[in-house]
């Protein structure tokens, strides 16, 4: 195979390899010896059609070849009878039939390489390589003979290392069952879906299909939040998130948040067995609405991956979360779990799915944070990043390639809309984007479901089937960062009064005012506004948000990050600019703080594509220091600095005329006169 | 720690390794250092007492010291507490408390060895050296740091390490669900059972306990047979039998013999897992009666090794055995597995405890005749050795160190008493032993429960409880062999006459006779005889039987077999003596054929106590020719010749009484003519 042999040269693009091959060698059979990666599932059979290749002709002078027509054998009979079947691409021709006759180029298209890059938006983190733990594999099996009395699993295993050089499979006893039947039916050919997530693993037998299947199978990603459940489902070849659905988490009626939670478990004896089953039941049905959408069959979906926070990680499975609610809340365990779907009763897919679920952290920094490490990679970044996960905990990492810290803080469930009087999650209906004019204090909003702002032409006929139900979790942030901005607000988060603002629609609401953004009751609907309460509400998520920031940087002896990266549930749709002026996170350079949407979604999609980076996390998170917010004193101390929403600040010009607000000051009794009360409380 | 050191020399008994070590080593390092076998639970904390050590004072001339009194380190207040609260025997000091002062002489008793050899009849054929797949380890774990955030199952996989260089372990969710309480209900000590069948496998978590345990941990040894279930509980410390039970197989009631089960699974959808469930019911309530008997806990049970022919090994896993009745008898899987009690529902154990099947040989050659391989060893043999297992049906290899060759045979379950019309199972009251006077034709006999001949004084006392009830399966073929040799039976098997024979217990049965052994039934009891369909039946056994073992010679090219192994659950009962006469097996001489009782449930408890003979008849199964009865034309040729009750030959002088009768041929019509018709049929 050197360039001085007499063999024609093969030349393989794009990976540029190369190397002289007898003529009559198979393409499929150059690519392999020389590591091109060219798909197969049936092995060179003429079957499967995965290892489909695009052969060029003509003068190749940066290569130093001359690819004549004859370069490759003729179309053959076995091509002919798939493209009669299944159609072939113009120009393709199938790598196991096409033998080389000549100096040849051959182009892999990435759809027939088995390790390609999933698709993703520029601004990815990183790209997804496919390198899936399932692959499929089609065999030809030898019949029984009485005078060589092998088991059929011992025939199969026989095939497998013959025809893919795969030493030993390991099976369930479900498979055992079905393997008789399945063998016979496929008259001694049988494809095969085996799992192998290390190296020295012996593969799993996941699922067999009688002859070549052309089921497609698929994988879960999973983000189990406190509130809600996001489950990504991809194909397993390519990565293709087929389909993405999502559920509330029907542990809410156990506990808003995480520590009612584990007080639930605490106080009601077989508690966590409750919320064990009730997470479970909700997954069944969200992965039963999921293959009934997109029409596959249960059986096929053969991976879950799985990230959430460690309690939400203990609830689903099974393990009591009582001493994650108390000091030095210990984790039963915080290493990578990999586990049969039937051990966590997940019933709606293959009972033998293979369940992956990311390591934990720390018993407050979970699985959840250890994909956005695995999506946004901190760990690797050159300059100093602030890496902020907001759900109804925050997950927070700091750091570089050097070192990175990591924290949780209780926000709670106001940035997701929940306990917001007129919260909601993020659906068709929910006000999404806000803005307040500072002259007339009159907003103007879009709701999930039009593009449309509320004082466009057409806006009551894009919104007339969802109609205007509530704000969600990005709404009301957007919503109180544009009342400080307005002047409706002070410094300490009071709203002012009609008079003191200047506004009909600061309205009393109590003892206190509340701002109507819109109002349908005349019309029987609600009436969306933003109560005193829900300022509060914001006040201490993001208190807790910003102290843990604080802290982290503190314990890296930083006054400043060089960006802000905000990830979540609802981070695609965060507004940066409201989120400084909130004073959720630390001041950066505006250009610096980038929203990275569901990064723990996609951290668990990278799990779920590619082994290696199982490995990866597995290792990383070893090397991540965790500070517990719960015993620092200076978390309470920078949280309670926090409570007031900051003044605007250089970095952000465009928001000067908030600084002409300093003084501003509601108090219930009057302006001025909180101020002052205050700095006699803390004097 | 060579012979020229100043240190004091450690000699140790029985093994005689020794070394030198500094003054104030404890003698359970010296013995580890030395590769010396003393056992040790809690890793020398002086609680478990299991290193338990005997010094030696004195001249010790053999070994060139002398030995003083001040030798080891003195009685220390462990020791002293150890002894108060539970007793150390006399003499005894724990290894882990004495330290060397002096050159020492130490023995190691047998309950100190880790491999101690189980006490087993001088007959066995091989030793069995405990090396079980599960051990007992105490360990103290660290108790959880939130500056350091690791779980508790990653502490006590440190502490495993660091105190038992065991690297990590694998856990199921069920005892992760139960680990944080145990480690804190023993103030972070416990003590964990891991089982490891080979050395690079993960140890497994099977069970734990809050700080230094006292139970003791079991497992079972299983012989599924298709007739009966036996099980033996074995302390997994030291091997000993702690009981031994059985149950009849309620398959029983889906069909006698193997084929009626497959044939009931062919033809009812689901009948074999009724099948399944049925023999898996049996088992939980042979284990729960054997737990409660031998009044221990069912989590106590950490494993269990099954022994049965392929149509059970594929019906206690819930495999359909359809294949297995028809060629070329293919079975699902041929290799041995390993799987947690759980995937039973083997639920009176552990459901965590570890379930080993032996390897089967062929489709009708299955893991108990593996394990009658690893008892009786025909591999290792320097003679030719026959070895037959006798149930339902018989398993029977023939071999030496070069070659060894199986086959199975289907002989029904007559010699387990079964469908013969006075049969019963093996149990108190069944006649097990006859003898009957060849002038007088009268039989005297024994039954299970008394030693008492029925002629001799005091039999009716002593059997006054139990009664006669009928004829074991050693009792029928005695039965047999004996009316042979007495004249009542001519040699093709028919009985004859009172008038043929000469005694009244000729009695007619229908068309033909029977032989009345035992006739109660003036008192209400039975009438025991035996008829002439017994008779039938027992030809047919005896002839399947014969003619596998002629089959199995005839490849081997060989005449006549050195040596005759009866094995079986009868095995221990057979007369050889009588099995010959019968012309069960090959001629050999009498000295030669032995009884290794239940060959396959010795195997069982061999597979059980010794991991490294599970390797071992994993790779001997492998070497095995296989040989099929039912496609081979020759052992149809053999069935028939074999029909005939042959006549004594010059290996039994003793019988040369019935040479005199060659000619005796009971036809229904009259002597003689039969034996004509028979030559007139096959001319």
């Amino acid at each position: 195979m050197t360039d001085q042999s007499s063999d024609p040269l093969v030349i393989f693009t794009p990976s540029g390899k190369r190397g002289h091959f007898p003529t009559g060698t198979p393409i499929l059979t150059a690519a392999r010896q020389l590591g091109v990666d060219l798909d197969s599932v049936c092995g060179g059979r003429g079957i499967c059609s995965k290892c489909q290749i695009t052969p060029s002709y003509g003068e190749f002078s940066k290569h130093g070849v001359t690819v004549r027509d004859d370069a490759l054998s003729d179309w053959n009979a076995v091509e002919q009878r798939y493209d009669d079947k299944r159609g072939l691409p113009k120009g393709r021709r199938l790598g196991c039939q096409a033998t080389v006759q000549g100096d040849v180029v051959i182009d892999v298209p990435p759809e027939s390489q088995v390790h390609r890059q999933v698709v993703r938006k520029a601004a990815a983190a990183r790209d997804i390589i496919m390198d899936p733990a399932t692959h499929l594999y089609f065999v030809e099996v030898d019949q029984p003979d009485m005078h060589e009395p092998t088991g059929d699993l011992e025939r199969l295993e026989r095939a497998l290392r013959e025809q893919w050089q795969i030493d030993a499979i390991s099976a369930d006893l479900s498979l055992l069952a079905r393997l008789q039947e399945v063998l016979r039916k496929g008259n001694w050919t049988v494809t095969v879906a085996l799992h192998q997530s290390h190296r020295d693993e012996t593969p799993r037998l996941l699922e067999i299909w009688p002859g070549l299947t052309e089921d497609r199978i698929y994988g879960l990603a999973i983000d189990l939040g406190s509130t809600t459940i996001a489950a990504h489902l991809c194909d397993l070849r390519n990565g293709e998130v087929k389909l993405s659905s999502g559920v509330m988490n029907p542990q809410i009626r156990f506990g808003e948040d995480l520590m009612s939670r584990v007080s639930y478990a605490m106080m009601n004896p077989g508690g966590e067995a409750e919320m064990t089953q009730a997470v479970r039941t909700a997954l069944n049905a969200l992965t039963d609405s999921i293959t009934t959408e997109a029409e596959i069959r249960p059986n096929q979906i053969l991976e879950t991956v799985f990230v959430c926070n460690p309690v939400m990680h203990h609830l689903l499975l099974g393990l009591n979360p009582v001493e994650l609610g108390q000091a030095p809340f210990a984790l039963v365990t915080s290493e990578a779990m990999s586990l049969p779907a039937r051990d966590l009763d997940l019933t709606a897919m293959n009972p033998n799915a293979q369940v992956y679920l990311l390591p934990c952290i720390a018993g407050h920094v979970g699985a959840d944070a250890a994909a956005v490490t695995l999506a946004e990679a901190p760990d690797k970044s050159e300059d100093l990043v602030l890496v902020v996960d907001v759900g109804t905990n925050a997950e927070i990492q700091l750091g570089n390639k050097s070192r990175v810290l990591a924290c949780s803080s209780p926000t709670g469930p106001a940035f997701e809309g929940a306990q917001i009087s007129s919260g909601q999650r993020a659906a068709p209906g929910a006000i999404e984007r806000i803005e307040i004019n500072p002259e007339t204090k009159e907003p103007r909003f879009r709701v999930i479901g039009s593009d449309l702002w509320s004082d466009e032409e057409g806006f009551d006929l894009a919104i007339a089937t969802t109609g205007i139900t509530g704000i969600c979790g990005s709404g009301i942030i957007e919503a109180v960062a544009e009342m400080r901005m307005a002047g409706l607000l002070d410094s300490r988060g009071l709203i002012g009064s009609a008079e003191q603002t200047g506004t009909p629609r600061s309205v009393p609401e109590g003892r206190t005012h509340a701002y109507l953004i819109h109002d349908a009751s005349a019309e029987g609907g609600p009436k969306i506004m933003v109560t005193q309460g829900d300022i509060r509400a914001i006040q201490l998520a993001k208190s807790a948000l910003y102290a843990g920031a604080r802290l982290l940087m503190d314990e890296m002896g930083v006054d400043k990050v060089d960006r802000v990266v905000l990830a979540g549930a609802f981070g695609a749709h965060i507004s940066t600019k409201h989120a400084m002026v909130l004073g959720m996170i630390p001041d950066a350079p505006l250009d610096k703080v980038t929203s990275a949407g569901n990064a723990a979604g996609t951290g668990a999609r990278i799990a779920l594509c590619n082994v290696g980076a199982r490995r990866e996390i597995e290792t990383t998170v070893r090397k991540i220091t965790k500070v517990e917010t719960a015993i620092e004193p200076k978390f309470q101390e920078h949280f309670v600095n926090a409570n007031a929403i900051p003044h605007a600040t250089d970095p952000f010009p465009e928001l000067a005329k908030v600084v002409t607000l300093p003084d501003l000051d509601f108090n219930t009794g009057g302006g001025g006169a909180g101020g002052g009360r205050r700095r006699r409380r803390r004097g």
